[in-house]
C-alpha cells in the first residue's frame, strides 16, 4: 500500500464502525480519512460490503478528485467529501450514513432544535438542514453540488464547521466530520442519538421548548471551551 | 439433491438471511429461488424454523405448482410465488416477510411516498399497496389470488416489476423480488428501512413533502440507469 | 428431581426463551408447565435471574397451590397461573411478561383490533383487555383475583381460551398460554409483535380499519381449522 | 489498589453494566459506589471508554470531593454524585446515563405518570422531573448545583429518596440510586423501560389514565413493604 498505508488503515477501521454502531445496513454509508499534508484522502470503495473491506481496498483520491491509489471505484459520494475537505479546513475525517432517525429529520427537512444537554455536548446550536437541491444543480454534478449545498448552508447560516460537525442534507441524510475519521463516525452516532431523542421529546411533549442558552453554552464549553474539563488531559489517558 | 443442488442451496442461504436481518421471527417469512431454464423454483418448507433448515429440506416446485423434489410441504405462500414468477418475467427470487414497519404500512393500506433518496435508490415511485382482497377471491384460492392481486395492482397502476421490486399486500405484509433470491431479501430489508424512515419522517413533520422528481430520477439512475455509476463495474469487484 | 424431572426441564427451557426473545429484562417474566395427569405445574422461582436458573430450581406446585417439590418460593404470580390452568382446560403452559408494546396496550386499557393477518394467524378476534381490578379484589388475594379477572373477562366476552390464547390485564401486562410451555412463550412473542404492529399501523393511519371478517377467518383457519394446511403434517417434520 | 480494592471493583463492574444494558453509547454514563464507613466513593474516570476500564482506573473521592486514590480525573458528574450521597442517606450507589426514553421525558420536562404495575414495582408515585437550572446556578458550580437541584426537588415535592430511587433532570437526563452500585444501574434500566412504556401508552391512548392508588400501593408493597413477598427470603437464594 506504499505511502498511504496508515491513511488506508484509518479509513478502513472507521468504515467498520458503521455497521458496529448500526448506522447503515449493507453498503449505505461511507467514511474517508484525509492527510492534509499529502493532500489526499482514503475512502470506501463504492458498493462493497463492510465485511468484504480490507485496508488495501480503500481508494486514495487527491484534492482534484483523481484516484492516486487503489484499483476500485471510490464511493459515489467521493465528490461531496472532497468539497467538504476543501472548505471545512479543520475536518480530516468525513462520514455519510443513512441512519434512520437522522434520515427522518432530513426527509422532514427540519433543523434539529437543541432540546437537551446530549445535543449541546456536540454543538451549541440547531443542527442545520440544507434546502432541497434544485434541478440545475442536480444535472450539473450531483455529488459535488451536494458538497456545495452544505458549504453554502453553513455560509448562509453563519455556522462554523469547526464548532458544528454535522449537517442534514434535505431529502437525503446526514454528513458528519471531525479531526479524524474515527471522530467523524463518533459524530454520526451522536447525531443519530440526538435525532432519536429529539423526536421522542416531541412525542412526549409536542410543545417542548429548547434548552435555555446558558445551559447550551455551559455544556458546550465543558467539553470544547478553552477551560474544558470533560475527559482526561491530553497526553494523560 | 440431484440436479437441483445449486438452486436449493441458493434458496436455503437466502432464507437464513431473514432472521439475520431481523425481517421475521419464528417461521414468519420465506424465500424462493427460480431457475427459469428448468422452469422450477426452490422454496422454504412450511412452518419449519430457520435454524432447522438445510439445503436438502428446500422444496422444489414446477411452474404448475407441482412438487418435483423434496419430502416436505412447501411454504403455504408457494402459489403466490408461482404467480409472481409467471407474470414478473425478470424475477428469479422472491421474499415474503412480516417485518414490522412494512406490515404497518400494509395494515394501514397506504402506499409509501418517496420521502428521500434511500427510497429513490430502490424505486423511482411510491411503493404500491394492493386493495384488500374480496371474499370471492379469498374463497377461490387465497394464495394464488394474492399473486393475482399483486399482478393486477401493477397492471392497474402501470408499474413495471423490473423497476419496482416491492409491494405491500393490504392487511397482510410485503412481497419483494429480484434477479436472485439474495437480491429479493436485500429488497425486503431495504423496504423495511424505507417504511421505518417514512413513518419517522411523518412523525417529525406530518406535512412532509415527497422528494421532487428531479432528485428521485437522479438517485434511481445513478444506481440503475444506463449510465449507472454506483458500485463496481461488473467483472471487476 | 424425581418424578418431575421432565416437567421442570420443560419449564426451565421455556423460561430461558423470555430473555432470548427480549420479552422481559431482569426477572420481569415467568413461565410454567403443567402436567394435567399428575395435577402439578412447574414454575419459575420468584426474583431469580434467568441466567441463574437451573431445571432443579423450578418450583412444582399442585392444583391447590401447595409446593410439592423445590426449595425456593414460586413466582409471586403462581396463583394467577393456577387459576388459569383450572379454568382454561386446554392450557398446559402459561407465560407472563412485561414486554413493552403489550404492556403499552394494557396500560392504555385497550383491546387490540385485528389490523392484519399476523394477528389473525393467532386469534380470529380482538385481543381482550380486562377491566382494572377493584380495591376489594386487590385486598382479597391479588394474584388469585388476577386469574379470576381474566377468566371472568373471557366469560363476559364469550371468548374461548382454546381459540384466543392471549389477554392483556389492564394496567399490568400480558398473559399468554398454549398446549405446552414453549407454545405459551411463542404466543407471548407473537403478541408483542402484534401489539407493536398495531400501534405502528395507527401511527401510519389513525383511521386504519380492521381486516374484514372473511380474511380474518381465512388466516385463522389455514393455521388452526379442521382443514389447516400451514406447516407440516404431524408425525412428518 | 490498597484498601479500596473491593469498592473499585464494585464500581467497575457496575459501569460495565451500562453498555450491556444499552443505557449509553461511548462514554455517556457513569456509576459510582460508596463506602459510607470510610466516607469515600469510587467513580468512573471521565471520558474513558467502557471497554478500556479496569478496576484500577476507578477514581476514589472523599465526601469533600478530593481525589484520594487513582491517577485519572473523575467523571465530570462527580460533584452531583457527592451531593446526592450527602443528602440521600440510604444511597450507596448512583448511576447517570443518557438512555433515550428517559432523556426524552427529561427534555420534555415532564414527570412520568404511574401508568402501570411496572412503574409501581419501582416507585409508588410519579417519577419527578426537576425545574430547568437557572443561569446563576449554572455559573456557580454546575455539577454541584445539579445535585442541589435534585435534592431541592425531593424536598419541595416531599419525596423520600429511599422510596423513589429515580429522578429526571430537566433538559438533561436521568440519575438513579440504590443500596449498591449494581442496584442503581438496575434502577436506571428499569427507568428506561418505564419511560418507554409510558410514551407508548400515550401513543396507544392519549387519554390514558394513571393506575388507581390501590393497585399502585399493592405492587409497591408486595416488593418493598414490611410484608413483601416478591423474590426469595434473604439468606435463602
Amino acid at each position: 500500500m506504499g505511502s498511504y498505508k496508515t491513511l488506508k488503515e484509518e479509513a478502513w477501521e472507521a468504515n467498520l464502525e458503521i455497521p458496529r454502531r448500526n448506522l447503515a445496513i449493507y453498503t449505505w454509508g461511507n467514511v474517508s480519512a484525509l492527510d492534509r499534508q499529502k493532500g489526499v484522502f482514503a475512502i470506501k470503495p463504492s458498493g462493497v460490503a463492510y465485511t468484504a473491506l480490507t485496508p488495501e481496498s480503500m481508494v486514495v483520491v487527491d484534492m482534484e478528485g483523481t484516484v492516486v491509489d487503489g484499483s476500485l471505484r471510490p464511493s459515489s459520494d467521493m465528490e461531496t467529501h472532497r468539497i467538504l475537505y476543501r472548505d471545512f479546513s479543520s475536518a480530516c475525517g468525513i462520514t455519510h450514513t443513512h441512519s434512520a432517525y437522522a434520515v427522518a429529520w432530513a426527509q422532514a427537512r427540519r433543523a434539529v432544535p437543541v432540546f437537551g444537554t446530549t445535543h449541546a455536548d456536540h454543538g451549541a446550536e440547531r443542527i442545520p438542514c440544507t434546502a432541497v437541491m434544485d434541478e440545475a444543480a442536480v444535472r450539473n454534478n450531483y455529488e459535488r453540488e451536494t458538497g456545495n449545498l452544505i458549504v453554502q448552508t453553513f455560509r448562509d447560516q453563519k455556522k462554523d464547521s469547526a464548532l458544528m460537525p454535522m449537517v442534514l442534507v434535505a431529502g437525503h441524510g446526514p454528513f458528519t466530520w471531525g479531526e479524524t475519521a474515527s471522530q467523524s463516525v463518533y459524530h454520526a452516532a451522536a447525531l443519530e442519538e440526538i435525532c432519536k431523542m429529539a423526536l421522542l421529546t416531541l412525542q412526549v411533549n409536542p410543545h417542548a421548548e429548547p434548552l435555555p442558552e446558558h445551559l447550551i453554552i455551559k455544556h458546550w464549553e465543558r467539553k470544547h471551551g478553552i477551560n474544558a474539563y470533560y475527559g482526561q488531559k491530553k497526553n494523560e489517558s
